[in-house]
């Protein structure tokens, strides 16, 4: 299958390229490096070192034997997605091209703005090309649970069968997202839904957990196959926030009072299940969704899982809650369908500490990195305050919250 | 109060600008005139004349006795928009500064971007300003009955009580736009929704119904305070074309079948009910929705209403269908709330025949200019297809297709 990843040099993206040829896919990528510039406006950089693309594609050639076709340039300029399209005639599009971060979307009108419109721009971009050159191809799209947010209901697949003064329909849920980011996804998974009814198109709108791992297999033969780790508030995820603060002894530090849940998988776990969208696909004019995550975890639960397989490795760290920097709710109920990829086959990752266990093993190598930028452990940019590193929490104060609820 | 009008050059802000005056408040506004130029860019000009701003400010002066503050730019600009808020210190913002038209938003995927990334940007740079200027100020912002598209149930005002798996929550009603500027429309009014509860903003999100109408009253006493009507595909709503259709005796022209429903209400009444809205706030944090409209018609219903005012001024004109553009269901059940504005003291206007009767009047001493463009009467920007002028459907074919539904 032809696979264009939009989006190609980020976390996922990386990861993916390398998962899909060796899988004997064809692959091809765009990228204008903003993830390495977003990382830079943090004052961050990736855990893990990693290397220019010019070097990845000759490690990527060495190593699959097959040639990555690149194109750098900005996705938002239609006409180059177009000439990609044309030239590349893609079997199926991934979208990673989009700006990923809760809090960047969150630190001034600016951030808000250039997010929103960027996520909505490329995704318009994917679409016409679609329509115009390739509408036989298959988008599979990231989302995020963070489109849902956290109702007070069940959380099905992206469509519900909804009762209303008697009358019945078939329906999309609806949803609640906590940041401008989010929104931005909400946005965009409205608007393919649209694309997929309008022009006929197919769609695999992922709604993915939050992911984490710092490798898939065979990714650390070469160091310039590796793919970034971040560990800032804006481009680091929890479980790999936990592993960086771990391995140099900082406390690991969830938000509030910790009992926010999320679905979360294992980065391997999300290339798999990409993966079955892909060899899987939609049919024509469907827009699909599909929750992604191999099971709900509590943050607290998730930090002390952390704690458990650091200690066994010598590394004893302490959980320290910090103020929560987001307007969320910090204890609730959870519960969401993740039916559609187990019908297809996914066989998820259960066992987090194992993944863990190798996460620390991987970031112990770079303890320099991290310590080097250490100050980006600790969140700064408030939901609805001026930016200012939150604070610690007394745990006793913390207990005694929490036991008072 | 003190009212700002994003967007005060157009049909609906140099309209409510007077009505608003009139009523003893304090009104300013802004605008870049691009209504104007997309109605150009359309072939078209309003059928009635308007006057440049700097006539039409001194006309408000004249007439009203108070100044209109003014000030051109673009909304677009954060730095713009939040000088006006610092020096005019609004009670209360009328947001009409987006791209109003989805077959303009239909066009092209430059046309499609422009009118999301528009509408979004215009939207967050107001959102913004309230939030660091002016937190205690209420936002009207204009939305579209067409967010809610003709779902399958009864339409209630923006959020439902929703059973699932035995849980309850209130929740927003589901959308199911039909084009990309109403699904920018959706997109503005859940960025919206989630500002009021981040930062503790007022809102009322009004879902309009489609407007029509000349005038308000007191318009017709100067020609400099005339507001724009307009007549092309993209601009022009559905009884203001058949109303311009009708005074040069061109044929009124519903789309495919002709019996989509929708909400209507006359110009005079979308100004009673933004009042309502305005002098009536929303509290503190609060977003709320009004569906604004008068009465639900079919459109050959309403064709043929103007069809029998104009033959009574001795005007014949025939109803013939013509192709349908667009990509939608052309008859179908629809039901939709809209007791907000009522609770609050709208008092609707049913007699649309007196309405079009007095648009007859004020259209046809405007007769040579819409002839002058009367091409732009049969619409060419299709959903899903290259323009290309609709073609009129044989009536006989219609009436036969409609039996054999």
């Amino acid at each position: 299958m032809r696979i264009f990843i939009a989006g190609v040099d980020g976390y996922l993206g990386w990861s993916l390229a390398q998962h899909l040829v060796a899988r004997g896919h064809d692959v091809a990528g765009a990228d204008l490096f903003l993830r390495r510039r977003w990382v830079e406006e943090m004052g961050s950089w990736s855990a893990v070192p990693i290397s220019s693309m010019r070097d990845r594609l000759q490690a990527f050639k060495a190593r699959y034997g097959k040639e990555l076709l690149f194109w750098e340039g900005d996705l938002r300029d239609y006409a180059f997605v177009k000439s990609i399209f044309e030239e590349f005639e893609p079997d199926a599009i991934v979208h990673f091209g989009e700006c990923p971060s809760a809090p960047y979307s969150m630190m001034d009108v600016d951030h808000t703005v250039f997010v929103q419109t960027n996520n909505i721009t490329t995704t318009f971009n994917l679409l016409y090309a679609m329509r115009d050159v390739r509408p036989q191809a298959h988008l599979v799209k990231l989302g995020t649970m963070g489109e849902y947010g956290t109702p007070n209901l069940a959380i099905p697949e992206g469509f519900f069968e909804v009762e209303f003064r008697g009358r019945r329909a078939r329906l999309p849920f609806p949803r609640l997202a906590g940041s401008w980011y989010h929104w931005s996804k909400v946005h965009g998974s409205n608007n393919i839904m649209f694309a997929c009814k309008l022009w006929n198109l197919m769609a695999t709108d992922v709604m993915q957990g939050v992911v984490f791992g710092t490798r898939i297999d065979g990714m650390r033969s070469d160091p310039r196959l590796q793919t970034r780790v971040d560990f800032d508030q804006s481009f680091g995820t929890a479980i790999n926030r936990f592993c960086c603060q771990a391995v140099i002894g900082h406390p690991l530090t969830p938000f509030g009072k910790g009992h926010q849940k999320r679905g979360f998988l294992p980065l391997r776990d999300s290339m798999q299940c990409l993966t079955l969208a892909l060899e899987n696909p939609a049919r024509a004019g469907e827009y699909r969704v599909f929750n992604q995550f191999a099971e709900i975890y509590d943050i607290t639960e998730l930090a002390e899982k952390v704690k458990r397989v650091a200690a066994e490795t010598g590394l004893e760290v302490e959980i320290t809650n910090v103020e929560n920097p987001r307007d969320e709710v910090e204890d609730h109920y959870y519960s969401a369908d993740h039916r559609n990829l187990l019908n297809l086959g996914y066989k998820p990752t259960y066992d987090v500490e194992s993944e863990v266990r190798v996460m620390l093993a991987d970031l112990g190598d770079h303890r320099d990195r991290i310590l080097a930028k250490k100050d980006v452990l600790i969140p700064d940019v408030h939901w609805n305050r001026p930016r200012k590193k939150v604070n610690f929490i007394d745990a006793n104060v913390a207990a005694a919250a929490t036991a008072a609820d």
